[in-house]
């Protein structure tokens, strides 16, 4: 095969790296004769996994100790349901901010629990910019605010943490561990892997510990934070092999020098793809300059007759996964972490080439 | 390294097929470029491994049309939740089987959402028999009946079907695949991948589609089986990589010619352990001879105070997981479909002459 770039949204691109060492181990982990997939949760190999997974995010993020650290399983969308029904606490109403369709799901199943109050949102300009805080109406008796820190169909992100008096819960499926993480800001942050962290299938959840063990009454057990909690994510079989995977991707990003690099790059590709877009005609970028997503960089092309054209010549040229949500049409290129700058840099010279030949 | 043969309870043994070609294709999956890991669930070349894995299990098991199948995320504790919320449909109350600790878990959480009636129980007797049908005590207002078919700690399993009025449901976590199946039989079937499918994080349900679409109203909207069956389990995105690896398995047990194939293999390896087991004092299994589950096999030794020395000499000669559940103690051989007969051959040869040594 030759190189190929692959700008999917999620599940998206893993470093090759991880790839290579999960290749290498895949019938035989450090001598033990075993797959990762073949162990037992609850034997010595896998413990020291779980282990090293929890410990090098806890440093990679700086964690602190009042906060668990739970691996789940239902992808963030379980996470629209647990949050109000593990953070409702007694009160029956609670804050968002709808910055886009990820964010309308979340308030949507919250509805279902509580009285939400949308204390802001840009559905006005089509989510295609972040509404500052000095607008929001937060209520005093919300039990939290919940926002979504990046929206993968918009393309918009939060370069700011929210001020809350009350507990602060996000959503950072698709930026979480792309920059810095002020953890103590926040009541609780969780991601499903798929986009960041590693294989679809592992929710991530940071969850200062105070805020548990107060649970609406039908509350499913496995939808229990505590008993997570409770049990060091292992109440009932976790998945196990994605916790691998994404534990090689943590040691991936301390060999990078961490989130503080992961930062610059991350702004560097990011800033290739906009600056490139800003000073052309051919394509444009919907959302506003200073809400843009690191992550999630939607655009159009000025004729959209060449859009069919434009994602054949991308795929005939390695460049894959490049169409946009069929609900904003036009292109989308997602550049986590795993994406190489080469990535980005082959596509800016390929959208110059393309623009140059259809101008 | 030297083979090892592991008799994990689960997660399990894999066919060294399937990991064979999923170490082969982890960084390019037929020529895409792509780990599966890394492709959206969406794109066509993972809508073409959730096809053929469907379909392979469709056929495998000759699942009629009107049966869905759903591949979602939770682990069978979860649908100890869902099961209720989703069967109970209009009715209070709901029979459960108990035949060991699965079962009883299963009953308590429905306990949450129901009035459960123990139709029978068997743990008079340490979980250590199935109660036969006749002795059954079900209750004509039920919305469901439920059973374990299965017990993976005690080792116990059903070898018929219970004929009931109202729906049947089975949690197959530790038998499925391991027989012929008529689904017709049932209303829902579950099972957790990690034993006879897959790996951790994949939880199959197979439910007839007239059960659906009428949760509890407090149901989190993960957790309504008519969500996931109106989306082929693609309203959020599904354990892309467990499925992948359970088609494999799929595929392997199609090679392997199918359910009855393994069930005489399966017959085999069982007996080949049990009639060594009865012919020596040595050792002592406690489970009645008509119940003892083909997939895990617990046995104790007449001396105790050597479980230590037969577990080291176990692992020295590559025989792993042998230890019994913490909650009864003794040893446990767990033989899903992946275990080959040599492993079974080897335990048994190495329990002969651990006991001619120390007899």
């Amino acid at each position: 095969m030759s190189t190929i770039y692959n700008f999917s949204a999620g599940p998206a691109v893993l470093p090759k790296e991880v790839l290579q060492q999960a290749r290498d181990e895949m019938l035989d982990w450090h001598g033990s004769g075993m797959s990762v997939m073949e162990m037992s949760h609850r034997g010595k190999e896998f413990m020291s996994i779980a282990e090293k997974t929890e410990n090098d995010l806890r440093e990679l993020a700086d964690i602190p100790q009042n906060y668990k650290i739970l691996f789940l399983q239902g992808g963030a969308s379980s996470q629209f349901a647990m949050v109000p029904m593990n953070l409702l606490r007694g009160k029956t109403t609670a804050d968002y901010i709808n910055t886009g369709q990820w964010s309308t799901k979340a308030i949507e199943e919250a509805g279902r629990y509580c009285t939400v109050n949308v204390a802001a949102s840009s559905q006005d300009k089509h989510f295609t910019y972040i509404p500052p805080q000095n607008e929001w109406r937060l209520n005093p008796q919300a039990a939290y605010v919940h926002y979504t820190s990046n929206e993968t169909i918009g393309g918009v992100e939060f370069h700011w943490i929210p001020d809350t008096d009350v507990p602060l819960v996000a959503d950072m499926s698709s930026d979480i561990l792309s920059r810095p993480l002020d953890v103590t800001r926040y009541g609780l942050i969780y991601a499903g892997a798929q986009k960041n962290l590693g294989p679809a299938g592992l929710t991530l959840v940071i969850v200062r510990e105070d805020l548990l063990g107060e649970p609406l009454p039908a509350t499913p057990t496995l939808y229990d934070y505590q008993i997570h909690a409770q049990n060091d994510s292992m109440y009932n079989t976790p998945p196990t092999y994605a916790m691998y995977i994404t534990g090689l991707v943590f040691a991936w990003l301390k060999k990078q020098g961490g989130l503080a690099a992961m930062e610059t790059i991350n702004n560097t590709k990011a800033n290739l793809l906009y600056d490139y877009l800003d000073s052309t005609d051919f394509y444009h970028c919907p959302v506003a300059r200073t809400d843009r997503s690191r992550m999630n960089i939607p655009f159009t092309l000025k004729n959209s007759t060449l859009d069919v054209e434009f994602l054949k010549q991308a795929q005939q040229n390695g460049l894959l996964q490049l169409k946009g949500h069929r609900s904003v049409g036009g292109m989308r290129a997602s550049i986590y972490n795993a994406m190489p700058l080469e990535g980005v840099a082959k596509l800016v010279a390929f959208m110059k080439e393309f623009a140059s030949r259809h101008a």
